[in-house]
């Protein structure tokens, strides 16, 4: 299933499915109607409908989708069943926070470890991993490769991070700095854009203003 | 300007274009050519082109253009010139990471002020400012309905602080939960999506390994 070429806006959303469905499944839920996939999702029911219909069989009209089944199959679309550990770079107030947030709800990704380079903060606990040097990083990658980097530094040390841990062997970066990074074309990175949804929301109250 | 429809894309690629040209502007640049910002931001030169043909002529072929010039023409299409407070809802780990870390290099957006519900937490600081209780986000809103709310609670708590929001009169409200929120449609909801995120890049780095 994995290879399927799917695009980034179907991926968001049945990334949003599999959200919804874990939420259900936490609720005690066995079967939803695409119905009231669409209203937990806030997705039209006919978009719901169409995208599940793209990717296999997963209920009958009518009588709603196992929740489980259809989760495990969108998880294998994904390809997130077992996904891969995250680790943190830079345990300063965002990092140590995502850290004690953790990533419950999820599907399975946990926060394996986190890094810094500061010697002040080497050894010292966030939540409840000890902060190791960023030198250990490439231990990590050698064991599993397949690593989620999420870099949370601050004051422009965000490339030299990403330097780090494409030297390392890590391919996928989620990046809260605000500057933009240069990455290899072989490593995917994503941001955590605050500014820019901020401004998204900005224009779009003030359009609003001015058109009413 | 600011009621031209302009797409998500395109604000999107707008807010990085104007975020590249702060950080230009505080190295000390005076000029930049397309090719330089489709660099800084990552993206094509001929799309940088594009875009700003789009809007106008903001520079000559060849000659660059002025940053500043360039900078207060985007903010002025984004309508994010002098852009509204920015509250947090939620004194947890997450909101006062944020409120530490502040908005600066953002264009303007700062983080005014904090709330939450748990008379714990009331009257303590949070970075420099004292948080405090939601049952008074309705009078921040009463002196500008024009701000921006952040919900960075926890544990399905998320519902609950935006009917309060929105009783209050916010219309624009940035999301860290993970449960999707329902929203009258007058009021604009975004999320930052961290779980999608790190869906997206397990899907694309996993598709990479059965494609090799």
């Amino acid at each position: 299933m994995i290879a399927v070429k799917v695009s980034e806006k179907s991926i968001r959303r049945l990334s949003h499915y599999a959200r919804c469905l874990r939420l259900a499944k936490l609720r005690g839920e066995l079967i939803m109607t695409s119905q009231q996939l669409a209203t937990n999702c806030g997705i039209s029911s006919a978009a719901v409908r169409r995208d599940l219909s793209i990717y296999g069989e997963f209920g009958k009209q009518g009588s709603g989708y196992n929740v489980n089944d259809l989760l495990v199959n969108i998880e294998d679309i994904l390809g997130t069943t077992n996904p891969p550990p995250v680790i943190i770079v830079g345990a300063g107030s965002i990092g140590c926070a995502l850290m004690d947030s953790g990533l419950d709800g999820t599907g399975g990704y946990i926060y394996d470890s986190i890094f810094d380079n500061d010697p002040a903060k080497i050894g010292k606990k966030c939540g409840e991993k000890i902060i190791q040097s960023t030198d250990e990083i490439k231990n990590v990658l050698e064991v599993n490769n397949e690593i989620i980097a999420v870099i949370a530094v601050t004051g422009g040390a965000g490339q030299q991070a990403l330097e780090n841990l494409v030297q390392a062997g890590c391919k996928a970066i989620l990046s809260f700095t605000l500057e933009p990074l240069r990455a290899p074309e072989n490593v995917e990175v994503r941001y955590v854009e605050v500014s820019t949804e901020l401004d998204v929301l900005t224009h779009s109250i003030r359009r609003k203003e001015r058109v009413n």
